[in-house]
């Protein structure tokens, strides 16, 4: 079937299935080789990359929605997800679909809800829906050379600003790293979100003061170097400092 | 005309300029008499409490939508107003209006777009519109005494404990208190935010090693005890700790 058609064939299906007016799209990030990256389909109509995302069923909650259609779109399920903004600006996505009558479910205004997630791409297993040539992760540093659909530039940068406000309010890491790592690996996690290098001394002291990490006795094995101590997180401190923020009152 | 009346008037007109199933809801927090309030209308019809939303029109914005509802409905203009959340649980609104069929505009799904806002009531001039009864700052402490339509207390719950979770990482205060204030006033309004008490001590430590408050030369005076110490944000460092958290790494 060709691109075209199967876009005419799902908006049909969609008018029975799907309210009109209202998408969400998952920003899925990964951490691996000391960098983040971006969770994107290329699309066969197009051929341009975009944010996994979909629409909301008639008699679905809006939640449940965002989970199925990350798994209907990549095959990743048993993502936590949070919202984290609202894209409602009038045609930011309408042009995509040019090619195309006002009829078409698609090409309708919509406002998109965004969710994100952070997770060890290595657990996630990627498997791309019928719409789409490729699912991949895309290194942030990559993404200016790639073209994104609609305003999906724009919502990739806003998650991974309130991901930037974020850890300075609550850890990160859980979902990241092994279960047992060193203070340099949990830094290279750091400067990966914030996009920049920080002073070593600053932070292992204040990664200290925070009472989230647990100094292990052995340290690890191999290697020229000194053996570096090893860490993991002190679980009941760190589920309190995500439940109250690291610095609450 | 009777309220249902009026329900059935405005259903026709909405159905021709709004978009359907998007709703937005401020929930515009107020600081008075050390307690924090929120802004609420009392509806004609039924005679609920409920937040003053409404709908967003075809060829309007999202964040433009949120401004023009709160001031038709409650006469408050030029609020910065703030997203913090979506409410998308199917049946969470229709109930509402059971009076009537499924083809009142009102009363099909929406998914309803929060945003709050934090104020001074005084500075702010209250005009309840046609759909309402009144249009009043009620307390907190009071909310539980009154019935709310729909969702609303749990979009207000959830409004309140976003802005705790923020000011953890961001300073408040600047449209709140006036310009120059004592560090006992500072100390209400984050009692009132967070709905606990906190240690005078640690508070001032920790307020001024945050580098936001500038110590003027002048005291208060008037009144029996030692004239107090007068404060005033510094405009510079606020603005920077507003932008960039007041923990960054």
């Amino acid at each position: 079937m060709d691109f075209k058609q199967q876009l005419l064939q799902q908006s049909a299906e969609a008018k029975e299935i799907f309210l009109p007016h209202i998408s969400a799209d998952p920003v899925i990030f990964g951490f691996e080789h000391n960098e983040l990256k971006v969770l994107l389909l290329k699309t066969n109509y197009r051929q341009k990359w975009l944010l996994p995302g979909g629409y909301v069923k008639k008699d679905e909650d809006l939640d449940e929605a965002v989970k199925r259609i990350l798994k209907e779109r990549t095959g990743v399920a048993d993502i936590y997800l949070e919202e984290f903004g609202v894209f409602g600006r009038k045609n930011r996505s309408e042009s995509y679909f040019e090619d195309f009558d006002e009829t078409l479910f698609q090409k309708q205004r919509f406002i998109s809800v965004g969710y994100y997630a952070l997770y060890n791409p290595s657990m996630l297993n990627i498997i791309p829906d019928q719409y789409s040539e490729t699912c991949e992760w895309i290194f942030l540093s990559k993404l200016q050379e790639i073209e994104l659909a609609m305003d999906h530039r724009e919502i990739i940068e806003k998650a991974l600003l309130i991901l930037r406000q974020k850890i300075a309010a609550i850890p990160i890491g859980r979902n990241l790293l092994p279960e047992k790592f060193t203070l340099p690996e949990l830094q290279k996690l750091y400067e990966a979100v914030l996009g920049k290098e920080l002073n070593r001394g600053n932070f292992y002291t204040k990664m200290k003061t925070l009472g989230i990490l647990k100094k292990l006795e052995e340290q690890r094995r191999g290697g020229a170097h000194k053996a570096p101590d090893l860490y993991s997180f002190d679980e009941e401190n760190y589920i309190k400092a995500l439940n109250n923020g690291l610095n609450s009152w």
